[in-house]
């Protein structure tokens, strides 16, 4: 398989998203292609050893498509970005996959304008793979579309579902819609409306309302919402985290004595990091856009830059995309009118 | 100050509630007034030393709302509940304030038909106060309306502005939007409607769009948001405080070293609790209605249900809703038609 990369997208930049995409070169992602700026990128890829270099190739965008910039309209905008030429390139057959970590948003969005819909979908979603108590869940929508419409979380499930029984090997996940409360009763609009949508999809392990602090028990594999929910719980979760490992630090360093039982203990503090670590999974794929487009954050370090150049690999390998589009159609959830009359989503 | 307290509600009823109210009992919270049925009430009642005893009054009431009953008709189809009943103590001048640890969303509800909101107010809010890694945060709404108007948001800003002054005596409290992003450009259509509202506010310092990973930091002291992602956005948090414990208790005590080493370590590891630990707080304020009414966690235990009741007697002690009505008619946030028209609120 053949990835290309937004060398440009990331915090980081070129300097570290090239020599970590070149980590994650294997049978499967076989090949890379960086798309950006020349005078950024290509001496990241002559740093490189002869046979990584062979295995890479250096595609021009004089563009960038920053952060700022309105997800609906940034990469339509810039056709010489280096997320418009990344997509491009996945479209035209020239790479199978696509990963950057730039603006979620414009990438869902370029996405949805150069690549187009698995023919059914109606939009695309992102998800994110989070670590749990035992094994893994999904969460989505994760901001692709930040004010959906009810069927649209429908296909979300139907989607997840797929993703999760062919790369995450889930027999027969089981979905639940985010909510305020687990009651029937509970929710907002949006979720009153979708949960009965959701009750009849045939053959769908459905279980009903969840509370996000559910997330990361690992007795759910699938979390439906909304982008804008998605993204709030997540980073909520991340937030939170972030706080206890800071509160831990500074309690377990405070006297000389905790300092050396600390020392001592570091091999099992090391190993609670690594079980929450989102490093360890990296990239968030685009689902239910024709290709295999993976998100990864804006913050990835080196790690998750390569798992995201791997998964992106293994999406178009398990073709992702022709399986959402049988399991669409077999659910049989009617698509809206055009989806042109819908307008362009919320950043 | 004479507390109601519906001695009902919550998971572990009335021998929790009772005992952990009468632990409240101080120079502000000089009286309790628990109402509920009286075959569970009383009994603990009689079980108390003569002097509390003293101090406590029973009110009867048969009925109970449920956790499944919709919010927004429970309290007006059971007048005799413990909660309608509680609030029209309030309402007749014959108690300060209320607590509630049974439905949050249908305290909201009943407190908004029997109690009435604050004049100028038209929706009131629900507010969790977080421990942070330096002072303490306001989360609102947490659920009261999960699907609110725009300056329904400016409203809830201002409210809590006012709360934080004369109750957390933060002098100019920072205030932000929850959002999926810091940028401009970033939020669902509510978000992106609400943001120029607020910037509109004078004298508020009011630093826009945050991303929920700073709930806990420490650095802004009020987060607004619609009561469904506050929700969502605090289960996140508890969720992912609740499993990282979880991971962190198995590995300290992986091997028998571990074990004697986590038993070295066990007082900052009691610290770290207690910083994070929400029983410390216990109790958040329905801000805009016009008196004073807590709601605790379903989940409360001791702690929490005695913070409570002594931030019901603190709230009604420095009258907070004349002071909001102030505030909003200062700020003069121009109020919508008749809230009569604006339908009940969602569960």
């Amino acid at each position: 398989m053949r990835v290309a990369i937004d060398a440009m997208g990331g915090d980081f930049g070129p300097s570290l998203v090239v020599p970590a995409s070149v980590k994650a070169l294997n049978e499967e992602a076989s090949h890379l292609l960086f798309v950006g700026q020349r005078s950024e990128v290509i001496k990241h890829l002559d740093a490189l050893e002869s046979a990584d270099r062979a295995r890479c190739e250096f595609i021009e965008a004089p563009d960038i498509v920053e952060m700022s910039e309105h997800a609906a309209t940034s990469v339509r905008k810039k056709p010489r970005s280096s997320m418009a030429i990344g997509l491009k390139l996945v479209e035209d057959g020239q790479a199978d996959g696509f990963v950057s970590a730039g603006h979620s948003g414009a990438v869902m969005t370029g996405a949805l304008a150069i690549i187009g819909r698995v023919p059914g979908v109606e939009r695309p979603a992102l998800v994110t793979v989070l670590p749990t108590l035992r094994g893994r869940s999904m969460l989505l929508d994760l901001g692709a579309t930040t004010d959906p419409r009810p069927h649209y979380l429908v296909q979300y499930a139907i989607m997840a579902v797929t993703y999760s029984r062919l790369v995450m090997g889930v027999a027969n996940p089981r979905v639940g819609l985010l909510s305020n409360g687990e009651e029937r009763t509970k929710g907002n609009q949006l979720v009153q409306e979708v949960l009965p949508l959701l009750e009849a999809v045939p053959g769908m392990n459905f279980i009903g309302n969840v509370e996000a602090k559910e997330l990361l028990r690992g007795d759910i594999e699938i979390f439906v919402t909304d982008g804008f929910t998605g993204n709030v719980a997540l980073k909520s979760m991340e937030g939170a985290v972030s706080v206890l490992t800071d509160i831990l630090r500074e309690e377990v360093t405070r006297t000389p004595f905790r300092k050396a039982l600390a020392l001592l203990m570091r091999p099992a503090l090391r190993q609670v990091r690594t079980r929450l670590d989102y490093e360890e999974i990296g990239g968030a794929p685009l689902l239910g856009v024709n290709g295999s487009v993976i998100v990864a954050h804006g913050r990835s370090r080196e790690r998750a830059i390569a798992n995201a150049v791997r998964v992106a690999a293994r999406t178009a390998a398990q073709e992702i995309p022709a399986e959402i589009e049988r399991a669409i159609r077999s659910a049989s959830v009617a698509p809206s009118p055009p989806a042109s009359s819908a307008g362009l989503p919320h950043a």
